[in-house]
C-alpha cells in the first residue's frame, strides 16, 4: 500500500464545529482553546466565521477572537467569509487566509446561500479579487461533493464544473466536503481519480464526515491517490444537523492517530491535541465523539 | 479500485456482543431477536457459548436458546466452545459449526484461557476432532493479532505459526481478531499480503473492532486484496472492556452498508437488520454505538 510521506491536517473545529453549538460559549474559552490548539503542531486553524451573526450568533464574537487570540508564526489562522461585508470583518480583525464557500448541487445552494450557482460566482469572485489585493490567500469549500441531502447524487462533472469556476476566480486550495457523509471509498477513489485529470492533487484538501463511519475510510482512498492535505475537527465536534448526536466532522485525533500509526508525518502531537481537545469539551453540550478522546478520558 | 463482488458477513452478537452485557437478558428475547436476525438474510449467526456459566453467567442458557430459535435452513447456526464438556452441551443443543478459540500473544493466551499457548493446543485438537466425528464443521478464532493490551505487537510469525497449527487440526475456517482495535490499513495490508503465501482466502474472515475507528478503514484494506468474509455484530454490540462505552466490534449494520453502497453483494436486507438491531436495543444497557442505528431511529 503506497501512502504519501507527509500528510497536512487542517483544524476547522472553532468554526465548522463550534458552529453547531446552541448554547453561547464565551469568547475567552473559545480563545483559550485555539492558543493551545495552536501548540499542538497543528498548521492552520480556521477560528471563525464572518457571516452575519444573525445566522450564526455562536461565532458573533469573530474580530474579538480574531484579535485576541495569541498568534503562533507556524500556524496560518482562517475564517469563513460569505460576502464584502464579511471580507471588511476579516480584514480588520487580520486574519491570514480567508474560506469562501458554495454547494455542488443548486439546491443545498440554494437552501444555504439563498441564490443559485450562477448567483453565487459573482458575489465570490469579487470577494476573492478583494482579498488577493489585500495580500490574503483564499481556500474554497464546495459542499455535497459526494452526495446531497435534496438531490441524492450530485454529478461529477457539475462539480468539476464548480471546481474550475472556482480556481479560475484565483483560490489557492479546495476543500471538497462530504457534508452528509454518504462518500464510501469506491466512490471516492473513482472520483479523484478523474479530478486529478483536473486539478493538481497540492491544491485539493479533503474534508470527510463520519456520520456513517466511513471517514478514515475514504481518507485512506484518498490516500491512495496521493491526496495529502485533509481537514478534521478536533474531538469530532460538529455533531450532523440531520440527525442529532450523530458525527459530522471526522474527529482530527482520531485522522492524526491512524495517520501517525501508518508513518505518515503530520507534525502534530497526539497528546497536545487531546489535552487541547478535552478543554472545549467542558463548554460544548454533547459528549464528543472521537475514539481517541472517549479513550483518552478513560485513562 | 478492485473489491471483490460478494461478501459473506458473519453475525457474532449474540454471542460475542451479548456477553459484555452485565444485566442478564431473558432467554426469551435472545431466542426472538436471533429469530429475527434470521430473516434478514444473514449467512451466519454465533448464537451463543457453550463455556462454564460461572466465567459468562449471560450465556447460561446456551442449551435453551439452541434448543428453542426457530432454525432457517439458509443460516448456518454457531456457538462457541471453550473444551470437551462445552462440546458435548453444543452437539446436544445441535448447532451446525462449533468455534473455537485462543490467542496469537502469550499474555492474552494465559490470561483468558489460564494455559501457555502450547498446552492450548491439545485442548482444542481433542475438540476439533470429535466435533468432526459429529459431523460438525468447525470455525477458529485467533484473538490479538494486530496488537496485545499487555505485550503491544505481536510478532506476525507467531501469528501465522497459530494459524497454521489450527489449520493443521482440521478447522474450516479461522477469523483473525484485532481485539483491541488497534490494526490500522497499513498494517492489515503488509500482514495478508504475507498472510496469502500461507493461507487461501476462502478460509481466512476478518473480525476487526472499531474502538479507535479503523474498522471499515481496515475493512477495505483487506477487501482491496480480495478477502471477502467479515465478522460484524449488530448495532455494534459489545463494547471494549478497556474502555466502558467505547466500541468493540464492528457494526454488522454500519459493515453491511458500506459494503451495499460499493455495489458488493452481501445477500442481508439492511431495513431488515436495522428493525432487528432496533429489538435488541431495548434489552441492553447502553446507546448501540452502530452511526447506521442512530440515523435509523431519527427517522
Amino acid at each position: 500500500m503506497e501512502l504519501p510521506l507527509d500528510v497536512t491536517i487542517k483544524e476547522v473545529g472553532p468554526r465548522d464545529g463550534l458552529q453547531n453549538e446552541s448554547d453561547q460559549i464565551p469568547t475567552e474559552n473559545k480563545i483559550e482553546w485555539i492558543n493551545q490548539l495552536s501548540k499542538t503542531g497543528l498548521p492552520y486553524i480556521e477560528i471563525t466565521s464572518f457571516v452575519h451573526p444573525k445566522w450564526i450568533p455562536q461565532l458573533k464574537d469573530a474580530v474579538e477572537v480574531s484579535k485576541q487570540i495569541e498568534r503562533n508564526p507556524d500556524v496560518t489562522y482562517a475564517a469563513l467569509v460569505p460576502n464584502m461585508k464579511g471580507l471588511e470583518r476579516a480584514i480588520e480583525a487580520d486574519v491570514d487566509e480567508v474560506s469562501i464557500f458554495m454547494s455542488a448541487s443548486e439546491t443545498h445552494n440554494k437552501k444555504n446561500i439563498n441564490k443559485s450557482i450562477d448567483e453565487t460566482y459573482p458575489v465570490l469572485q469579487e470577494v476573492v479579487e478583494a482579498a488577493r489585493k489585500e495580500g490574503k490567500s483564499v481556500r474554497g469549500y464546495v459542499s455535497t461533493v459526494f452526495g446531497c441531502p435534496y438531490e441524492g447524487a450530485v454529478d461529477e462533472n457539475q462539480v468539476i464544473s464548480v471546481c474550475q469556476n472556482l480556481f479560475d476566480m484565483g483560490i489557492d486550495e479546495l476543500s471538497l466536503g462530504d457534508t452528509i457523509g454518504v462518500a464510501n471509498p469506491l466512490q471516492v477513489d473513482a472520483f479523484l481519480k478523474k479530478l486529478e485529470r483536473y486539478f493538481m492533487k497540492d491544491h485539493i484538501a479533503l474534508h470527510f464526515h463520519d456520520t456513517r463511519g466511513m471517514a478514515l475510510a475514504n481518507t485512506v482512498a484518498a490516500l491512495q491517490l496521493g491526496y495529502h492535505i485533509f481537514d478534521g475537527s478536533a474531538g469530532g465536534l460538529g455533531g450532523c444537523p440531520y440527525a442529532k448526536g450523530a458525527t459530522g466532522n471526522v474527529s482530527t485525533d482520531d485522522l492524526n492517530y491512524m495517520l501517525q500509526e501508518m508513518n505518515i508525518k503530520t507534525g502534530i502531537d497526539q497528546s497536545e491535541l487531546l489535552k487541547a481537545t478535552s478543554y472545549i469539551q467542558d463548554y460544548v453540550e454533547n459528549q464528543l465523539p472521537s475514539k481517541q478522546m472517549n479513550i483518552f478520558k478513560k485513562q
